[in-house]
This record gives structure tokens, C-alpha cells and sequence, in this order.
């Protein structure tokens, strides 16, 4: 059997996440490296290049075979495949595209990372079948993508999909770590809703069990989802900031499906269900009914979406 | 000499607006026939290929000169170039695309108004040699587009570049138009302004030359150059509301520049300067520098627009 593969690859501050793939977006194999950042991160994609060129050696895979590269990288990536600067694998200037090309001699394709998982999740995640979504990242931060027409909107500076750092509450004492006030991460990151949750306790007399635990999201879903009043007040306040800015971003882009991922997406169902009741309110008329769903591929998203960059 | 050349029409309720144009970009000429609307505006595709028709006739254009013929319409469309409804034509459904190319024969492209002005604009107005730009229509109402990669985004549900629906203050309790609270259409349009300044000026004591005149966006800024407090402090929450948001529409697809229209554009470099000093203050860091310019095309960004969705 001859079909033809595809190399996705996510490069991550620790670990590189590699993963060969059919043309329909069956994972064939995963594995991943080491990455290594001593030396401005100078091995990273030699590293990359020898792992691919092992592989192919060890499933003997004709050239012929092999569609390509895709790629994604923790930073911003011009049209070009080059990054400016990627802060956690300690790159100043890289041209990803150039080396991994020179290398590998075949296709490369390269996106941001958080760019990258939504286009995974639109070709095999929660948002398979849609050409045109939102996915929104809820972990330590507030990442996301943007993808239209089947492409991922990256931005006139590579910050396109950057939901995290729309304003949300410009009266925001507390700085975010971008520098500005109020911005969605502050509010709907796991980081940000133990901040609202804390923020709550403090100003509240009522009881909870949040009081007698050691915060976390986690924590609060925990007990919103046994009907503690206090996290119930919490969740509301995090789902009302995070549905009425998606509301805000259908305005732009209009996608037929907002995909949310990351720790906080854990808490499942019940996180869409807050989410929905506020974006239905403040969204347009016409959007009023785009499905909120779970993504699905997790940490596998960034491989996924770099092998779909190749078929495009 | 036998240049290629387009139609681009601009379907309003009152007049269509009809621009033949080389592929450079040239209107070589313009016209408008009336709008008739009777009978479900049932004549008013019928009057476009006519007009067209003797526009070729009269010219003695070849059919192999004509690209094609690029059409607006007060609609949402989708992208097989059918309208669901247009209200201000009297329009239920139609297949706009279907009925001009067998009237005239040859390609025959759709877009919404709104979104193909921004596509005008990009082309030959204040977003020339851009490819990703965001246009706010200031007017009436608030309207507007979102161009990526060149491209008009219409949107899963023609919702793409409504930017005039984006919740920009939850608590209002006036309704908008499309029967949500808070839009920025609320705030933003020159109907907007007025509303603002009215509730200013009704909770204030300050003495305003606003208080002496028939208020209009045009009264407020006339009154915002010459230093008056009043009008500063609304020109302060007109622009706090419009910049902001621009700021989160940049963290969705990240323009090259945003361009603003429509009526209240007329008050000049003020009014960028205005919105210019909140949307840097919000936006996310890589995108503070984001050009802002007045649109230059005014009523015929719609032509230029819809003659370019020709040549893509």
C-alpha cells in the first residue's frame, strides 16, 4: 500500500511532539523528543530533522510518499515560515522553513502552535466538518485560533487568534502579563478564574466548600457541579466575561462552531451550558445559534493541525 | 486598445450605482439608475442587466474584454451569490447570481454592501496595498467588513464584518436595532454620538454650545475642535467605546489597518486621533501600531468594491 503521509510536529518548551499521519488524518504513529534549548536552541531543529529522517529510514517510506512537514512553533511565524522570537525555546531570528526544507528536502509548512491546535480540531476535533472556527484555549493562559475558509488567520503581526488579550474590563486593577488591563486571560484562564474565585471569597460572607479546599478550576467546577451557591456566582462571572467576547468575535469572523480546549474545557459539558447562555444574549441575531462544543484531540491537537497545513 | 475591463454595481435602496472599471482599478465611468423596489423589487436585476447591456452596446465592448460583473446588495449572501432576504429591496429569497450571469452571460460575483465597501476600500481607497483590513462604516448605523488574505469574510451566517453588533456595554438598557442591548452601533454610529451626548448633557450642569445648537455628530465634533468641554468629554466615551473594540477585533484577525467610514468620518484626523489614543492604550502589544486612516472612497466604495471581487 502506497498512500501518501504526512510529517505534524509541535514543538513545545520541553518536549517535541512528533506524529505521522494518512492523507485523512489517521495517526499512524506518535512519539516525541526532547527539546532541547541549551545553546539559544540551536539542536531543535537539527533534533527535528533527525527524528523525521530516522523515521522514514526505519518504515522505509518512499520519498514519493511524503507530502511534507508541517510545523508548530510557540510564537508568532510570518508568511514566510520564519519566527521573530520564541521566548520559551530560547530563539531569537529563526527561518523554521528554510532549515527543516534544506534538511528534509521536502514541503514545510509552519504556524504558531495555538494556531496551529485549532486547525487540528477543525480537521479531526470538535469542530471536524467546519471549515471556518474559533477555538479558544483555556490553560495557564488564553490561547487560541482563528481559522477561515479552512486556513488559519495569522495576522498581519502573528497575532491573529490572539482571543486571550482582547480587553474584556478596561477598569481592571491588576496588570496581565501582556501589560494591559482586563483582558479575557485575566478572567477565563485557570489562572483567572482562581483569581475571580479568590476576589469572590474576599468580598463575600457567604459558605462554601471552596473555602475549606485548595483553589483550583478544577476546585470551582467541583462545586459548582454539587450546587455550592458561592462557585455557582463565580462561574457565572467567568462565563459571562468568556460568552460575551466570543459573542464580540462573531461579530468578525462569524464561525460556524466555537471549539473550547485546555485544562478548564475539563470540566465538560457544564462549562459549555454557562458559556452558551451568555453568548446567546449578546451574540448578532443571526449567530445566535453557532454551537459552543468541546475540543477533542488535547495535547494532540498541535499535531494534528500541522499535518493539515501540508494538505492545503 | 483593448484593455479588460469590469462592472461593479452597488445595489441601494433608493439608487443602484453602477461603475465600469479597468483591472488597474480606473472607473472609467459611472452611473446610477433608480431603485424600484415594487413588486418585491422583482425589475430590479432585470433594470441592472439592462443598463449594463446598453453600457456594453454603447461602448462597443467585446465580450472577451469583460471580466465579469461584481454586484452589492443590502444583504446577507452566501457564497453560491444568493440572498436569503433583503429587507430594503423588498427582496425575499433570491439567486442574484444566477439570474445576472443568464441575463448577461458572463461571470457574475455577489457580496453584502458593507463587506464589499471594506473590499473597495483595500483596493483602490485608505486601505490601498493592504490585503488584511477591518472597515468601520460610521454611520446611521454601524456597519462594516473584514478582508483576510484579500478576501472578504462573509461568515457562516453572512454575519462576517458586523461589527456594528459587538456588545461593547452589557448593562445599556436602550435596545439596538437587532434587539440586543449595548451594541456598539449604540454608541459608535453618528445616531449613536447623538444618543451619547443627549444622556451627557441631560446629567450634566457644564455649559455646552451643544445646548444651543440641533445636535448631530457633526454638531458634536464641530464643537470638540473648537475646545469645548462638553463635547470632549463625549467625543472621550464616543471614541473609549470604539477604540476598545477595535482592540478586540485585533486580536482576532490582527489587520494591517483599520479604515473608518461613513458619516462620522467626515470629522477628519479628530476623530482618528480620538479613537487612535484608547485603541493603543487596549490593544494587544504587537498590534498597538496598527494604522488607522480615514476611509477615501465614500458612496463609491461599493463600486470599486464590487468590481473588484471580479478579478479574484
Amino acid at each position: 500500500m502506497k498512500e501518501k503521509v504526512v510529517f505534524g510536529i509541535d514543538v513545545g518548551g520541553t518536549t517535541v511532539k512528533c506524529g505521522l499521519f494518512t492523507t485523512e488524518g489517521k495517526l499512524l504513529e506518535m512519539w516525541e523528543i526532547p527539546t532541547r534549548t541549551e545553546n539559544g536552541g540551536a539542536a531543535i531543529l537539527p533534533d527535528v530533522a533527525r527524528t523525521v529522517k530516522d523515521k522514514i529510514r526505519e518504515r522505509g517510506l518512499d520519498a514519493a510518499r511524503i507530502l511534507g512537514l508541517g510545523i508548530g512553533v510557540p510564537g508568532p511565524v510570518n508568511t514566510r515560515g520564519e519566527v521573530a522570537t520564541a521566548v520559551n525555546l530560547h530563539w531569537g531570528y529563526k527561518n523554521v522553513a528554510g532549515e527543516l526544507q534544506e534538511a528534509l528536502g521536502c514541503r514545510v509548512c509552519v504556524g504558531n502552535d495555538a494556531n496551529v491546535a485549532a486547525l487540528g480540531e477543525m480537521w479531526m476535533g470538535g469542530g471536524k466538518g467546519a471549515s471556518n472556527l474559533i477555538l479558544l484555549t483555556l490553560g495557564t493562559g488564553v490561547g487560541g485560533g482563528v481559522i477561515v475558509d479552512g486556513r488559519i488567520v495569522a495576522g498581519a503581526h502573528g497575532a491573529g487568534g490572539e482571543v486571550g488579550h482582547a480587553c474584556v474590563n478596561p477598569e481592571e486593577p491588576e496588570v496581565c502579563n501582556c501589560g494591559n488591563h482586563g483582558c479575557l486571560e485575566q478572567m477565563a484562564s485557570a489562572t483567572g478564574l482562581v483569581r475571580l474565585a479568590e476576589r469572590y471569597l474576599a468580598s463575600s460572607e457567604a459558605e462554601s466548600s471552596l473555602r475549606k479546599t485548595k483553589l483550583s478550576a478544577k476546585a470551582v467546577f467541583d462545586a459548582y457541579k454539587v450546587g455550592d451557591g458561592a462557585a455557582a456566582a463565580i462561574v457565572e462571572e467567568f462565563a459571562g466575561y468568556l460568552g460575551r467576547t466570543m459573542a464580540v468575535f462573531a461579530c468578525v469572523t462569524d464561525p460556524e462552531i466555537f471549539v473550547l480546549g485546555g485544562g478548564v474545557s475539563k470540566a465538560g459539558e457544564v462549562l459549555v451550558q454557562a458559556v452558551e447562555k451568555h453568548y446567546r444574549k449578546h451574540a448578532f441575531s443571526s449567530c445566535k445559534d453557532t454551537p459552543i462544543v468541546l475540543a477533542e484531540l488535547g495535547n494532540e491537537a498541535g499535531i494534528y493541525g500541522a499535518a493539515r497545513m501540508v494538505l492545503d
